[in-house]
């Protein structure tokens, strides 16, 4: 993977990140800048399958944009957009539907679950509540990978099958009109390993369904009280800890410095410090963490903010590239 | 219908058409440009699902419009574009999806008459060989529809069921997001009684599929030898002829005037006028009719013709409308 690799980011708008999703998705895909040609892009248009309300949208858009780059998503360094920006995205899609085999999409995962679980509630039709967002979603998928010539899409192993799918739709174009233009075909980068998973204020993963997260730029007297709900035993403040055993600990070493996690967890072996303690301390220390994060955050939310104008530059960066992919194809299929 | 509502004409990109495309489709559609706001589009990218031929593409959408204009087709009075010239489009495309249910898609007849094939063939994947263009085609059509705030869509009845899907989407939509924004609900306009179906060469209805057809544009030599060779029965010069029952005749009634159509019967029902002397009557007929529109389209089919200039003019003049039309749809469903 060289610098001169496209190295793209889907990023869902789904709303303002939590802790969870800053450990496990934002700090890895911005640590990737250093060595990649990166563009991060906000799936505003596959959010439309879910969310009918323009207003929360909207919001949601806005939102997790301005979180990236709270985040230290640097628009100089890189490039962030909107998917709805890039309009040869979706005539790419239409191009692409008819190279793309129905039975592919009969084979999707999340097809395929919306169709099991009305099986298990005993439904008559299968399709029921099924829309065509849903059915369409791995070729607008390819049609995000491929408007961009992306070499690599850093995703989880959930996102596999779609990685795959564009491949195969890449293939599929390629093999009527390569003689003409071929796209790269993309690969997927998965996470090595067991990816850090950190426990939600009840102890269970983190998640916003399980609503146990810790809301990113929580505002400090908010983030302190929910801290103090995490749950814990009733171990006497001079009684020996098993740091390993508790939440409040865990969340404290991802974003404490090793040194401090270190001496944090002797003490707690040696008895003597109590659960409240270590309560204030993660507080503090998630606090130092994204404190100037939610300043940021907060500034870009602002109506007027630097926000608009960063994400229209992206997009204009990103039409270069966008309108060159969608030239070749068009002159390759024969619509110039 | 009033003068201001929108007349939306859709026109196959299927190559050079015949007399029969021009007395059944072509004329009849030129007919409403004198009490409609009438707009033409040629539908290219629906022609992608079956060529995968860019150099067969690129000319029978050329040739298409070169017919319709050599017709008559007068881009000073109405509209003439591209689809692939609407990128508006191909986004509201996407975002109908969102609103279509995939049972609609299921029911779809062209889909359906794709799965009976292969039941009939025995196939054990009833979708195999068919492919996403083929399954989302309602869609596609939904939105070259809904982008223009079209009121009536003039279609054949094998049309019908599309039309009502467009207008099922649109009802859909505006279900969700009427308070913000919604679609005019168009309706089909069906011709009246049977269409008149011009005889081919071979006596059947005049096809492409049955190459029975007489194109056009011929040159004058391959016209009058096409004229001759269609079949006439033994009956001599001398003897009377039923014009009912023959074909040249029947032909001959759609170009000639009324005057000259009733003459020719009557000499045929006397006896004395021979199949021959009648063909060269539907030849020079024939040739009176197309001969100044070959030579206009022959024209417009030269490199560097009017014919691009003429369509770019119309997609510019077609996107005011779809412009105005997205950025409606999109401030609705919080994409903006």
């Amino acid at each position: 993977m060289a610098a001169t690799t496209t190295y793209l980011t889907g990023i869902q708008t789904s709303g303002e990140p939590h802790i969870g999703n800053y450990v496990g998705a934002i700090k890895p895909a911005l640590a990737a800048v250093e060595s990649h040609d990166t563009k991060y892009f906000l799936a505003d248009y596959h959010s439309l399958n879910a969310v009918k309300d323009p207003e929360k949208l909207r919001h949601d858009v806005r939102s997790v944009a301005a979180a990236w780059l709270a985040c230290g998503l640097d628009p100089a360094r890189t490039l962030i957009y909107r998917q709805s920006s890039i309009p040869e995205v979706f005539e790419l899609m239409v191009i692409l539907t008819n190279v793309t085999a129905k039975g592919l999409m009969n084979r999707s995962h999340a097809y395929k679950a919306a169709r099991d679980r009305n099986e298990a509630a005993g439904a008559s039709d299968l399709d029921g509540g099924v829309n065509m967002g849903l059915f369409n979603y791995p070729i607008l998928m390819a049609a995000d990978i491929l408007v961009m010539e992306t070499d690599y899409v850093p995703v989880g192993r959930d996102q596999q099958q779609h990685i795959e799918y564009t491949a195969d739709i890449a293939k599929a174009f390629n093999h009527h009109y390569g003689e003409h233009y071929a796209f790269p075909i993309p690969q997927g980068v998965y996470p090595e390993g067991e990816s850090s998973v950190l426990p939600g204020i009840d102890g269970r993963k983190m998640s916003k369904s399980y609503d146990n997260h810790i809301p990113m730029f929580l505002p400090e007297n908010r983030l302190k009280k929910l801290v103090r709900r995490i749950p814990t035993d009733s171990t006497p403040v001079e009684a020996p800890k098993d740091p390993d055993t508790s939440s409040v600990f865990q969340l404290l070493r991802q974003f404490a410095s090793e040194d401090q996690a270190a001496a944090t967890r002797k003490r707690l072996e040696a008895g003597g410090m109590g659960w409240g303690e270590l309560k204030n301390e993660l507080f503090e220390v998630l606090n130092a963490t994204f404190g100037p994060m939610r300043e940021r955050y907060t500034e870009l939310m602002e109506p007027g903010s630097a926000l608009d104008g960063i994400l229209a530059e992206g997009a204009e960066r990103a039409r270069e590239r966008s309108r060159a992919t969608l030239a070749k194809v068009r002159a390759a299929v024969g619509i110039d």
